[in-house]
């Protein structure tokens, strides 16, 4: 199966695709949706509306990946981290795509079998389980091939949640 | 001018478009759109999608006045709201339509003038300025018509800002 993994934002958006055998992973596709500041923010919805859309018309994947989200310090960056990660939920919805969401414990445990593993050592162990010659640029895209990783790790046990096609309580 | 207010959310989002000439003002249509409770999340995103191209469609508003989201001590439900969001913003971004956002303050001050207003006060003066038997429910519908009033009032003053369309500077 195809699965797309997404690490969200509004300035960088990785995504990574990945074909998922059992616990053999290759990689299909990977990169990042940059918005540059000083455009309108509603126009930076836009462009990662678009580009979302033409990365999920380019890999079909068969479910989507994206890490869940949480509120640090700065809630104006997460205010505008959370309306573009709407608008990436609505590409893959309006395609028809599963989507499920793991938080970053569950990216590291499921990339390397250890919570507490480092940023670096996610980063390495994912590029082993692509054999991938170097770590993928930017960071953000790492992060989304490890999300991709995640999932396929996850499906079928007990750590697959599929919190976001359940909607919520309200 | 035609403004569309709207008050954003996910399970219910107010909407009110107006005729604004100067200080006068007329109703041109309001309601509510509803998500309900228990189906996937991004298939409510998919609804507020829909309904906001058509609405838009229908009223061809000049501009859209929309509230600044601020978290509250529920950050779970304000991720939905912020994501629901950026739907609302793509929406106006795919139609053209310039977007313009407003704090609770800033709305209460244009409506009544006066900050400290309560909600039933703005409720009451937005009825008084439109021209309206009832003031209109829910009480998202009567808040979207009193942000599309505080777009109107603040236009041309210092008070206006168009801060979405700015972007911001990361």
């Amino acid at each position: 199966m195809v699965i797309l993994g997404i690490d969200p934002g509004y300035a960088i958006i990785g995504y990574g695709a990945i074909n998922a055998n059992g616990f053999s992973h290759s990689p299909i596709g990977y990169g990042a949706v940059t918005t540059v500041a000083g455009i309108p923010f509603n126009r930076r919805l836009e462009i990662i509306f678009e580009e979302m859309n033409a990365i999920i018309a380019q890999y079909k994947p068969d479910a989507v990946s994206i890490e869940k989200l949480y509120f640090n310090s700065n809630q104006k960056t997460a205010i505008y981290v959370a309306q573009a990660r709407g608008v990436i939920l609505l590409s893959a919805q309006l395609a028809g795509v599963d989507v499920f969401e793991y938080t970053p414990l569950q990216v590291k445990s499921a990339v390397t079998g250890y919570g507490q593993a480092t940023k670096t050592q996610v980063m390495r162990m994912t590029q082993r389980l692509l054999g991938l010659k170097e770590i993928p640029k930017p960071d953000d895209t790492a992060d989304a091939l490890a999300i991709a990783i995640c999932h396929s790790h996850s499906r079928g046990s007990a750590l697959q949640k599929m919190i976001i096609n359940r909607g919520n309580k309200r």
